[in-house]
């Protein structure tokens, strides 16, 4: 499924010259600036330095490294290969050490390569590049899965708010927790959509706003704190987000701010919806209090951004990444293989069974 | 009462060489600059350019520009004073247009003069002078008084949130809802306080942070978006805010996010108590429904403060500067004639009965 819509595909193969295309995020929403990668180092480059974000893309990015790195290695044998792979494997998998994403790709292609064996070198090349393409194509499916799902939930004309960025650019095409909104703007759901500019670091603002206004959707940025304003206006009818892990009981992580969001929206009785591919899923995390939550440190909320401090020097900072949304503020949980409600410990399990 | 704690004292009369020193609060928190202003035309400057900001600060330095602006009057007759008068406060009267405090205390200090009409021209200047004193340390007293009731609801050790900066530098002292926190400071209750950041503006950030951290107070600045771990985490016992009109029903019009701190509050059984000076309280105002809501430029979210945009171009904007919260999430209001509680409509109306 290929439209005008949600069609940024951030993360892709030129195939006609063979190079990674890739959007860097670091010069948005300011410069819309496709990178042209040619060699892993390049890649290597791009993940370290955050111009791919989203733990989906880095995965992607990770996958095509791979195969541009193997790609230029000259070799008669297939374990002189080997040996070649391992070297870019372990390379590419200290671009990011805590992109769970990026490690799963690199697995997933050493599978590959030993798979293939007994084929020729160029065939095995050919068998690498098919594998990156199929991990991009696989999430593109995966999202536009979660997107049909939450589609079903949601009515023409409504407003929606989301959080951070779970977007195009964080995946292969269609994004998570934006996936419906694209589905419903090539449908003429004619969403209007809220996007939180998402403190710390403004995903909300520079990612999300941005590429809603690109795909032509009706997007308003606002601050965190004026949520509640917006619910309490009547302006909101779901609350839409990603997720960073979901634990078996429900509970669920994701980007600081998300679990207020989830209790104004019970407060205001308006429905809040987690979209979480199964991958997300943790069974074996039996509820949140196992999620470890990443602090950060204190220049992203004191400097970092503007052009002069705008906190004291040296006041205390807490700058928590994350946190965690109890599952009984959650109204589903939507995946590609379907929507989960409460009680998530008995739902979640079941869609993990349709696995595979 | 004068102590180190909260002695910023950022609106006063230098006695020594007759000039109004304002700590200039644009300059925050890079720099503590006091000004010296000797004429009536610097402190329409610095009301105008925000140097000063909080309302109760604003009213008190314009009282303070009209004994300036008078001093410097040659005149024989009272007549010929009140003509200049007249002009003079015409001319600080346009320096902020919207700042209710600004005209009270500027038809404060023309009843004055009026009053004082059968004495000589110094003895006038002398009872304006004492007059802008007298509106000075009256709303430390008011400040003062709050604080005393407010700290009767806290115990020592509490953690402690508050949004935006309704504190020292927003008054003639000890602020309003940061009193308590002064006077527990005094105290040894050893509070630990959360400072909300407040976007767009910044002014927990740049502000409460910076007069906390001056005072020795235990602050720790978070993201708006934070307020939620915070509460969830047990690190909060109380929030205290201020606001700018209370209806009379209880409904409280406050900085954008203050509704949200409110539900985040109920939800996790935290009591939420709102400073109030009397003044704020606008019995003509039977609900929240009648409060006006301004909506400020787009450009305070997307650029400002900011190296670069943070946000696209062009992107729509909700940016509305403050938010009502419902009566039935406030624990307590609390005036410096002591606390209300619900049912709001019968004990505001009492405390107000108090007054005068």
């Amino acid at each position: 499924m290929t439209t005008p819509i949600a069609a940024i595909q951030s993360v892709r193969l030129d195939d006609d010259n063979d190079v990674l295309v890739l959007l860097d995020q670091t010069l948005l929403p300011n410069e819309k600036v496709f990178l042209q990668l040619s060699t892993v180092e390049e890649v290597w480059d791009a993940i370290y330095h955050l111009k791919v974000r989203g733990a989906p893309a880095i995965g992607i990015a990770a996958a095509y490294g791979i195969y541009l790195g193997v790609k230029q290695v000259k070799a008669d044998t297939y374990v002189e290969l080997a040996v070649e792979f391992e070297k870019i494997k372990h390379y590419l998998a200290s671009s990011r050490p805590t992109a769970v994403n990026l490690f799963w790709a690199l697995k997933r292609m050493e599978d590959r390569l030993k798979q293939e064996a007994d084929k020729s070198i160029a065939e095995i090349k050919q068998a690498l590049k098919e594998e990156a393409e199929t991990i991009r194509e696989e999430d593109e499916q995966v999202c536009l899965a979660i997107g049909e799902h939450a589609l079903s939930l949601l009515k023409p004309g409504w407003g929606l708010l989301t959080h951070c960025n779970a977007g195009t650019i964080a995946t292969a095409k269609y994004g998570t927790a934006l996936a419906p909104i694209y589905l419903g703007q090539e449908r003429d759901y004619h969403f209007s959509v809220y996007a939180d500019e998402t403190r710390p670091l403004l995903q909300g603002a520079r990612l999300t706003a941005w590429e809603l206004q690109e795909a032509g959707v009706d997007v308003t940025l606002i601050c965190d704190n004026m949520a509640s304003i917006v619910m309490k206006e009547g302006k909101v009818q779901a609350v839409l987000v990603g997720c960073d892990r979901v634990a078996a009981n429900g509970d669920t992580a994701n980007k600081i701010g998300t679990s207020g969001l989830a209790v104004l929206a019970k407060h205001y009785g308006i429905p809040f919806y987690v979209c979480a591919p199964l991958s997300t899923i943790d069974l074996e995390c039996a509820s949140g209090d196992d999620i470890p939550i990443e602090l950060r440190k204190s220049e992203e909320v004191s400097t970092q951004w503007y052009e002069k401090s705008m906190a004291p020097a040296n006041v205390k900072v807490y700058n928590p990444a994350f946190d965690v949304t109890d599952h009984e503020l959650i109204t589903a949980i939507v995946t590609e293989k379907g929507i989960a409600y409460a009680p998530f410990k008995k739902s979640l399990a079941e869609l993990m069974g349709k696995e595979g």
